[in-house]
Formats: C-alpha cells, structure tokens, sequence
C-alpha cells in the first residue's frame, strides 16, 4: 500500500498572516499537491521565530520533505532564523520589493506592520471605517431609511439574495457607508420603488439571484414553507428584476460570486473609490 | 520651483485585486515616494487588457516615468498584453510559482479566479461563511442570549471597545460564530458575570480600551454626556477589567490594534481554526 505523504505549508507573518495566507493559497492552489497548511501570525521575537524554526525542522526531519514557507517579516533578525530552517522560504514583499528597488534606486525603508496595523497617522482613517460599520449596521435590511443622503450605495433586493453580507463587506473592507433595503413578499402585489428612496435613484443599487439558488437558500432556514418554495422564488425575482429595468436601477445577478466579487464589482459600477485599512 | 511628480502604480487583476493591492501596498510602503494608485479589478478579457495598456503607456508618456504594475492575471493572453506594456510590470503570484515549481518538481496549472471566487467545490464553506455572519448579527450586543451553545467565542466589553467590528470580522473572514455581550453603565454599581453568559465561560473573551480612547470614541456620538466623561469611561473601563481578572477571563487591551490584529489574536488565544473564503 502506498502512503500519501502531504506537504506542509507555512504562511508565517509578524501580523495577522492574511495577506501570506490569501497569497500562498493562491499560489498552492496552483499545485496539484495534497498539504496541511499552518498559518502562524505574530512571529515577533527571536524566540518565537526559534520555536517556528524548530517546528519546520521536526517536520522537515519526520517525513522527509522540506515545508514550504511563505512569510512575511520585517526585523532582519526574527526573519533570519526561519529563513535558516530547512523550509524552502519564500518572503512574499522582499520578492517584489528587490527589483523595485533596482527600477526606483531608491534603497527600502522596511516598516514593521504596515499592512493590517494601526498608527498614529491612519487613525482618522480607521474612524471612518468603524464609521462605515455603526451607518450600515443602523441601516441593515430596511431598519431606517432615516439618514439615507450619508449612504453612498443603497442595495435593493429580495430577502437573501447576499445585501446584508455584501454591504457588511463594503464597509468593512472598503469603509463605503452601504444602507440595504428589502422587497418581502408583500410588496410583490404592486411592486414600486418607496417614496423613500426616490431621491435617491442615483445611489441605488440591484442585486438578483437564481431562484434556484436562493429556493435552496431559504430552505435552509425555513424548510417547506410558501417563503422558501421555487414558485415563490421564481415570482419575487421576475417581479424585482422588471422593477430594476422599468426604474433603470444597475443591478447584479449574486449567484455564481463570492462576497468580495459582488462588493468590488459594485464599486466598480458606481465609480466609488476604494479605500484601503 | 521643483515639480514633484507622483509615481503611478497600477493593482491590476483579473478578480477582485484584493490581493494585489494588499500585497502591492506593503512592497510600495517601503519605499519613499509619492504614488497615485489605480486599482483594476476584473481586467478579463483581451479588450479590457488593451484598454489598460494604453492607459499605463499614455501616462508612461505624459510622465516620462514608467507605471509600477502589481498584477495578478491567470489567462496567459490576456496578461501578456499587460506585460507588454511600458509599466514595470510584476506578476504577485508567478514570482512565487516559478520557484515552487523547481522544489516541488512538478508543473503548475493556473486556475482562474481562485483567490475569492466562488464555486461548486466551495458552496457548502460559503453557506458556512454566510451562516456565521447570520449568527453573529444576530447575537450582536446582547440581542439575543439564546443559542450562546452555538458561539465559537463571545466578546465582552464596555460600549465602544470595539466588539461588534471584531465580531463581523471574524464572521465575515474566518467563518468564526461570534457573540458579543456590552456592560452598560447600569451594570457597574455591582458588576457580575450574568447567569446566563456563566455555562460558556470557555468561550468568553473580554476586551478593554485605554479610557483616554475610549472617551474620544464616545465623544464623536454623544458630546459633552456623563457617557463619553473620562471619568466615566475610568471607571467602566477599571470595574470590567476587574471583572476579567477575578473571572479569569482572557482579554486584550484594543487601543493600538486593528480589526484584523484584534481578531487574529483572538483565534490565536482562544485556538480556534482559521477558515479561508
């Protein structure tokens, strides 16, 4: 019988390790190789690093195969250490920052915790994150429509079809104030546009799903009720997405994207500036 | 007079270019220039490619300096005409390949949209992902004490110190079912553990503020109130921090952290898994 040795993976970082963890998954994603991932965040100090170190090697010696390291660290000397373990080392910035240096001539000035850290001078900035979080919180699935001249995008859309996770996203990766507003089965009679949101056409924004998709949704939450049948589904879409067209509202079918998709193709359809935290 | 002439750089991908502007960002902070950043998302086709290379070639043209171009482009066609354009040009993901191939002995096979796209393979962690965020807005600020067996951690807190982001974050990128409870100002002349947070005290984790913080923080809402005080801020801040102590809770002080720092240290802490969306 054969055995299936899986390579080990590192994503090792002196932050939070999402960047390393996000980019070397892509990067293995490339490799049709079977490996168990560790993801270790706050590597900070020398005896961190050596304890890391030592954990590559055992592994290293257990079964035979060098781990593959992705990291991310910017004092020279923790970085050092797991560059001298028997991993085969990849430092994700120093790759990238080398020929830049050549390109610019300029020498590097290496930052600790720049990426996901809080400083002094991005202060004002994470504020209006958090900003951005408390406005689309408070304006979540309807609950006011009070405020509505802050929000820079105002999601419309049947119940579950992925406003609240998206506007969720929108102000917590970009710090876009995203208010939500949903059309229950109610509406559907007479389905129009409130009176609420009119002055705001301009902010507004459709998102649509495949009633398949959002039937199979629903019945997650409430098995075989009217709510979560097909027929309904089907009816409260094509009633929305006549709605969407006769009002000219931009729209977005959420089916086949992820969260961070629906979000950042919404910024690029209403010309919004991404921000970065 | 000296004209100072910014740097553009380009974070150019054929998904959302999250990654690359993340990534793209820490190379760039390194260095001490002054840059104008341009983020493409979606850049999938050969038209849209062509596009962007003449908009990298006609500033190239106009500035006399050539674009800094962080890419992540799967289609072989489509990021060669990026490649070809007058922009120093580097692949995030291919830097990082080219070398694995060689440790690992085998040939990589790109696969598009990987890093947050959704897809067959991935529904049921999707459903799981959106399950949490459903949870923890539910379960947010004390809303609801039912189905506190269901949380993976419940955050503790004095109002303002930064649980509900926390909370969606680990939500929103770690999957993580995430509760958080707020000790109001009427709680501090006796504070307690309340009944029902008592059979998860394995699941608690508290999180303090530095008072000065958290009084600017609650001055933005509520100026000039006993709530936003300093002196009230104090002593919320000392009895909840008492509290942890005598509880044995673990906490963390959130003054310099980010929502990133603060959750990834949680999961740290508490060993709870990672998951990746």
């Amino acid at each position: 019988m054969n055995m299936i040795v899986e390579r080990s993976v590192f994503y090792i970082s002196d932050g939070t390790a999402i960047t390393a963890e996000v980019l070397g998954h892509a990067v293995m994603s490339q490799f049709p190789v079977d490996t168990i991932s560790v993801t270790l965040p706050f590597v900070e100090n020398v005896q961190r690093a050596l304890a890391v170190k030592a954990q590559i090697n055992a592994i290293c010696q257990q079964s035979g195969l060098r781990p593959l390291v992705f990291l991310s660290i910017v004092t020279p000397e923790v970085k050092e250490i797991i560059m001298q373990s028997e991993g085969f080392c990849q430092d994700i910035v120093q790759t990238l920052v080398a020929p830049l240096q050549q390109e610019l001539g300029i020498a590097p000035a290496p930052v600790v915790h720049r990426t996901h850290g809080l400083t002094a001078s991005n202060l004002g900035k994470y504020d209006a994150r958090i900003a951005a979080i408390d406005y689309t919180l408070a304006h979540d699935d309807g609950i006011s429509l009070r405020g509505l001249e802050d929000a820079q995008v105002i999601l419309l859309g049947v119940s579950r079809c992925g406003k609240t996770p998206t506007s969720l996203y929108l102000a917590m990766q970009f710090g876009v104030k995203a208010a939500n507003y949903p059309f229950i089965a109610d509406d559907m009679d007479n389905l129009k546009l409130p009176a609420a949101l009119r002055p705001f056409q301009h902010k507004l924004f459709g998102l649509t799903i495949d009633p398949e998709r959002l039937a199979a949704i629903r019945q997650e939450r409430a098995e075989n009720t009217r709510y979560a049948s097909l027929r309904q589904c089907r009816m409260e879409v094509g009633e929305v997405e006549a709605l969407f067209r006769t009002q000219q509202i931009r729209y977005l079918n959420s089916t086949n994207y992820s969260v961070e998709e629906i979000a950042t193709k919404i910024l690029d359809i209403m010309g919004l500036n991404r921000r970065m935290f």
